[in-house]
């Protein structure tokens, strides 16, 4: 599992940032890239890396802002012939996402060759993707704006081969079976799956926030705590906390001070104001701690297993 | 006045090729850039020139299909930013257009910070803007599909310096105000300006083509002769007419040909396919004579003043 940030800009672009656009890369794990946001020029990043649009099937729009929605028309018309066609994807989103859409290529003339459902998102919906729990949560911006955690379910633990050998059981097509049952039978006598197993090994959890300011409310933290990875707004950097509460967004210390007890292994901050220098942010990158990051175009992060 | 093509890619773009926007650039003429067509991501292809949004302020569209209006949204939302604060800009476009970008810009909650003007266009339509005459064709496409022809206004010839000086008449604000008027007074006698100016300045015209099939109709070849450049769409470059045709696009050979006995400076094809190898074009490119060029983005070429 990788998180991939294909934009990391604010509201407006820069040289080297593009508007809000992440990727959830689990082709290892169920064959697919969630996207997340579709900023514009989103098919033109895309070009550059080696994720095919024919794989993300399944696209999550935070907002509907134009810096997290006007790359969504070009993607989905491209994707038509770049392999995707007759392969259905779903866009989940706030109410007056699919009307737009609708008009969109009403307007433009475009037919999609292959079938697009869409799914209205509210506060505390609940979905599942393959063995993937999504759960929302409204964030606290100027326009409807949403949180999704991504959890992967928790696995059975690995298969304990040793113990297994010692009963006498040797390796074979067996051993898929009794990992997929309770209980199994070897030589008339019956054992218990759960005695051969190692720990179960628990889903990691990714939570995806669209813009906000930061939130306090204790439902909210410990829907976020024990993250493997929290990507947050922080459309400012520098202490203006003010300024950021005026514009509906975040200052990054605040956020980190509201989440300072919770347990998370990685930040992403993300959706960077294109008033900082470069060289002020580098002497701010280098100041922070190795698991808090701030995003960058085409920054690919690895959530690793959890053991 | 140049041309400078932001994005040279037919519908679908490429790791080096946007999808269409075109800046007639006339900073030196009037102080303004023209922008027609505005594909996905022109906004970052600015970024990329010293060209500032706030300096746009004429927006022309040849028609409504995806990659020839997906940038609009967010150049306009961005322009607000850019130092375009209080600076009218006006659209151009068919019949749909306002209409798309309201309900856009109602669902992304976006409210401008400088008025917009629409003006619905249809063929045969004449426009001015400061000393360019605008005029417009229909082409054949399977949308609604314009031709703009921007033809600057003919000068008056240069002052002959010399021929003044010896009438006693020396150089001055009054060599101005001896331009501007048809007779002028020195010394108690009238003289006619006329005799004093050097031969008319022809004003140049420029021909843009939405996407069309080629368009052999006399009227239309009237319109674009004596063009000093001709900007045509060729989707198809290797003599595939019958795939052209079908499409609604057009292959290069088959406009050169009948538009062989015309008057024409100059050709930029563009909305080039992304099916053509880098090898073939290059190929392709050298065997051209040096009027007719192959765009790619970013190409800038002088349209010089005609003598």
């Amino acid at each position: 599992m990788y998180i991939n940030i294909l934009g990391s800009a604010a509201g407006l672009p820069s040289k080297t940032r593009k508007t809000q656009s992440i990727i959830l890369d689990m082709v290892n794990e169920i064959n697919e890239y969630f996207l997340i946001d579709v900023g514009e020029a989103l098919q033109h990043q895309l070009l550059k890396t080696s994720i095919k649009p024919s794989k993300i099937n399944h696209v999550f729009i935070t907002h509907l802002h134009g810096d997290h929605i006007y790359g969504l028309p070009g993607f989905l018309s491209s994707r038509a012939h770049q392999g995707g066609e007759g392969k259905p994807l779903t866009v989940y989103g706030p109410k007056g996402l699919k009307e737009w859409l609708d008009i969109t290529f009403s307007v433009s003339e475009t037919t999609l060759n292959y079938p697009v459902d869409f799914i209205e998102i509210s506060d505390g919906d609940q979905f599942k993707v393959k063995n993937v729990d999504i759960t929302l949560k409204k964030l606290n911006h100027n326009i409807d704006s949403f949180l999704y955690i991504f959890k992967e379910e928790n696995q059975k633990g690995a298969l304990n081969v040793d113990k297994l050998k010692s009963e006498g059981i040797q390796p074979g097509p067996i051993y898929s079976e009794i990992k997929e049952s309770e209980t199994f039978m070897y030589n008339n006598k019956v054992y218990f799956t759960k005695d051969f197993l190692g720990p179960e090994i628990k889903g990691r959890k990714i939570a995806i926030h669209g813009d906000t300011r930061p939130v306090e409310d204790i439902n909210y933290l410990n829907l976020i705590n024990h993250s493997d990875c929290i990507i947050h707004e922080a459309t400012f950097l520098d202490y203006e906390y003010e300024k950021a509460n005026d514009y509906y967004h975040s200052e990054i210390h605040k956020v980190l001070d509201i989440q300072k007890d919770l347990n998370v292994k990685k930040y992403i901050f993300t959706h960077i104001s294109n008033r900082y220098e470069e060289d002020f942010l580098r002497q701010f990158i280098n100041n922070l701690p190795n698991d808090i990051l701030i995003a960058h175009d085409f920054l690919k992060v690895e959530i690793p297993r959890k053991i």
